[in-house]
């Protein structure tokens, strides 16, 4: 298992992760069937989008922050269950099929970390099976 | 890995995949673990859910286009904005455990390729691990 | 693969599962790389997320079922359409990697059985990859 760590520089952010991943799998996972990208973190996730035009994640955070507005009424102290629900909405893992160690990722995909409650320095685990 | 074709005649469809990924595990899946489900693209998805009444599938599309409707303001010039976003909370892949090269999904449970931006012909890589 | 039997009280729920999961890791899974949860069910899901302050759990439930309003006009018969929806927005599997037996679960994160279809006897399913 390896560890990414990952700098957040807003409280909703998208930060592209696919680099660092592809080189961890052309050093580890020649002989694997598929890399788990998985984030220990309760308000942050991982996802799988577009990585070619910038305005997709703008989009997507635009799209997700209007479906989990900070005003709702919730109980949690530290004020951040937004940043939970979104976590679990989008979720901590993603599974991608390797082969001859890559990625077998789509033309436009890009493997991004979800951050819902930074900026923080956050980790991502990177498992190869 | 093995690759399926799947085409779509809507703009937002849910297509059984179900058989084509028994027919695979059958025939490869018989000495592993799982059976990993991945969408090569950033604008559709895979989901399981129930394949018994057809009017499930109307319902999971009629909440999904309720939660991200296609007239919020978008930056993304491509105007499938809310298909990467619908692409993102349903996700990317599934993962199932595999018995004796048969997957184990419940009674009522079959898996969907979830297209938001066709219709088109798609690809859905299964691979067994 | 392994069985676990969860017992829901309400309509909506999150229940934490991490106790049992870490259980079965230690006696199955020392020499796995990934445990994989699947729930067989197509009104339930599950999820990670935080089980040191319950008032998440709390918020969780609060913020999906304001995404997912029971008033909507759906047309499945069995009037739980709002329960498939939940279910295929929150996913069937979780995948965490194992380290020497052990789910390398974050800080403050469990395995919640997420039921929106009770109060009901569920399975889940443990496979270690």
């Amino acid at each position: 298992m390896y560890n990414l760590t990952v700098k957040s520089s807003h409280k909703n952010e998208l930060i592209d992760i696919t680099d660092k991943i592809n080189k961890l799998a052309l050093e580890h996972g020649k002989n694997k069937s598929a890399c788990l990208v998985f984030v220990p973190h309760t308000t942050a996730a991982v996802i799988i989008n577009e990585n070619a035009d910038p305005d997709v994640k703008v989009d997507i955070l635009l799209g997700v922050n209007h479906l989990v507005p900070d005003y709702m009424q919730f109980k949690h102290m530290e004020g951040n269950s937004d940043a939970h629900i979104k976590a679990s909405l989008l979720g901590s893992s993603e599974i991608i099929p390797l082969q001859a160690g890559r990625l077998t990722l789509g033309t436009w995909q890009g493997v991004f970390f979800a951050e819902f409650d930074g900026p923080r320095s956050r980790t991502v685990l990177i498992s190869f099976i």
